[in-house]
């Protein structure tokens, strides 16, 4: 499937971003066969050993073998470097004990082509689940892809982790921190799948600036709460998904000694970052052709607010009205009344882009449907809702439901 | 809409069944002209004083003012009768106090036309939500309405309800109590925003037995947890979501005072009932192809199971496999593993009907694809998961989710 269908709609205009090269990463990709003819399939993302790295990764209580393994891995250091290998086409998840068994030797033959530790190898795989993940072709590849590996080049590597996504996604930021260029450049993918609950999908950022693993962690996990655990594409999570940011040092710049509007612009940075990618995400799910801002105010708690947002963010009637460009609003209240957070009909208001649709509960005096319906028929479409109990308050971000996702779904061994 | 789509392809053969005649419950429809054209779209149906009414609702907390009037009502008596209104067209939800005051004068004018008291009207609106109700249509038409109410004719009454459903739904069922013949009749209307909490879409049962308020209350609420919260169309929960169960009395049996294995007989009947007009919603679900049963076992509580049956019946991912009969055991994985409910990936089995094929988190030894792949070519797909825990078991019904359902909609207004 993937490759062969049209570039979503919404992909972000002028292609693929330039990304900065991240000084000591190097990046390789090679065809090796596992699903898809004719493309890369498997990336090699090759760090030094000044590097710190963290990550988050699926709830699922059926998560991967990889994802297990990293989670081991985590916070292990990073003497001898540290390596990140991923393959598209086969997700190794319910395989059971031959899945665990495929994950070592690739972590083995990653180590041997490159002088890694096996330890400090971090694999995902991303595909078909349930089908035995053929391996040798991998640990085949390994030497040559390693050799190959230069710095630069996350373009290829972008490509290489796509699975049904029409257009592989990358983001990066450049700021200065104490008079030196520091960069963050990421890459992920995802389309289908997409609902994450704490990490999601495949992404990868790598910065040049020194952070220790404790602060890296703890920034990684806050900003994915912001970023990626505010997406949807259909309500379905998956059982590999994975966040990893690399902190290679190459900058010979410490983040957490700069001065604190410096350590702020980082991180503002780095939650751009991720914000663009997660975004990219939405805007390469399956079927989509409206990119969906969800804005809840006035909830009693900024968990509720969330919890608001996600209803209307994977209400299959909010998505298809959005689909067919109707400001059907009673559906919005449908959402909202489901959700299981704190709300009073009564208190309810809603807005399509500017115009505001519902007030206090019923129809909002002066409401023309006209103007809702203009916006409804623009490419990104903001729907805000004020539940007017309290100051809670969250953004999520979605897209329309089609017929397109459908025919993409029953067509395709995911 | 509704009226213009082809009747579903998994309604049942043989059309609406002959329903028994519950005595001293008299019937009525007309056109009322709130919508649709050329078909009726109220139903009136007038109790005499012995009757008991039951109710479960909509745990919505953006509910109808129908909704609000019903759950206060419930449980005042029947001094004087019992009348129940249902429109359909528009759902008065979410119109604020007009909505409230449409509700008021709908049960003043039930109350002059048939002289029950307005306190034990229980009304209902389907439809489009968030328009006002053209009350005054049907007020206007209530007198005649009365006037030519009579016993039977529940066919002309489920059809009436009806929005987006395909085909009008009924089920009954008869049996001897004291040696007297007992019926059970019901009706319901309901096919999309199908996902039940606590109750659902509008349902009315009807029986000729005695049994009192707290009695009837409590077997309502305990069997919609069995049968109405255990389906879902779409995962969206509806603002009206309206079961009564009426017991007349006019068979002359008192059903508590009966052997014990009689009054067996009568919770297995209004089960069964109950059981078989949600399939029935289920077999309207709106696009639906398939009617797909999950049985989850082996959990560690009966919650889980119900918890599991869920994420598995409303994954767009499970559901749309379905619909391209594709036997996407990794899809079933992915909602076991997002659920919430305990699972461990190791002990977990799949059957799609009597063919296993995964057992302890892997593929089956011996599994043959194209044996599962010819049951998933029928209408009736059952899905088995074993979670290897513990005892908890429960079972669900969905539908698949197909192309048709982006059509009606993107298109329809509800």
């Amino acid at each position: 499937m993937a490759g062969k269908l049209p570039v979503s709609p919404l992909a972000p205009k002028g292609g693929f971003p330039d990304l900065p090269v991240i000084k000591g990463v190097r990046f390789g990709t090679v065809a090796a066969g596992i699903k898809y003819k004719d493309r890369a399939d498997v990336m090699l993302a090759h760090c030094p050993d000044t590097a710190t790295v963290a990550g988050v990764f699926t709830k699922s209580k059926t998560c991967s073998a990889a994802v297990t393994d990293c989670r081991e891995k985590l916070g292990g250091g990073s003497a001898g470097g540290i390596a990140i290998v991923v393959n598209s086409g086969n997700a190794n998840a319910f395989t059971g004990i031959a899945g665990v068994t495929s994950v070592k030797r690739v972590c083995e033959a990653t180590a041997a082509a490159t002088g890694v530790p096996a330890r400090n190898v971090f694999t995902a795989s991303t595909g078909v689940i349930g089908e035995p993940l053929p391996d040798a072709k991998i640990t085949d590849a390994l030497s040559a892809l390693a050799a190959k590996a230069s710095e630069g080049d996350m373009a290829d590597a972008a490509s290489a982790i796509m699975t049904t996504d029409t257009f592989p996604k990358g983001a990066s930021r450049t700021l200065s921190v104490r008079g030196k260029t520091v960069n963050i450049a990421g890459i992920a993918k995802g389309s289908g799948m997409i609902a994450p609950d704490m990490a999601t999908m495949l992404v990868y950022i790598f910065t040049d600036a020194r952070v220790s693993f404790d602060t890296l962690q703890a920034w990684t996990a806050e900003m994915a709460d912001l970023t990626f655990n505010r997406i949807t594409v259909d309500s379905d999570t998956s059982t590999s998904d994975t966040l990893m940011v690399v902190a290679t040092g190459g900058a010979d710049v410490d983040i957490e000694s700069a001065p604190v509007a410096e350590v702020a612009a980082f991180r503002v940075a780095l939650f751009e970052v991720m914000k663009d990618l997660a975004h990219q995400v939405v805007r390469d799910g399956e079927g989509a052709t409206k990119f969906v801002t969800v804005v809840v105010n006035g909830a009693e708690t900024n968990e509720d607010a969330h919890k608001v947002g996600m209803s209307i963010a994977n209400s299959p009637l909010v998505k298809t009205a959005i689909a067919g460009e109707d400001p059907n609003w009673g559906r919005i209240v449908m959402a909202v009344g489901k959700s299981g957070a704190a709300a009073d009909r009564d208190r309810l208001s809603i807005w399509f882009g500017s115009t505001q649709v519902a007030k206090d509960g019923q129809i909002a005096p002066g409401y023309i449907e006209a103007d809702a319906a203009t916006h409804m028929k623009g490419e990104e479409v903001h729907i805000t809702v004020d539940l007017g109990l309290g100051d809670g308050t969250a953004t999520v971000w979605t897209c329309d439901l089609t017929a397109q996702y459908i025919a993409i779904n029953a067509d395709y061994r995911s």
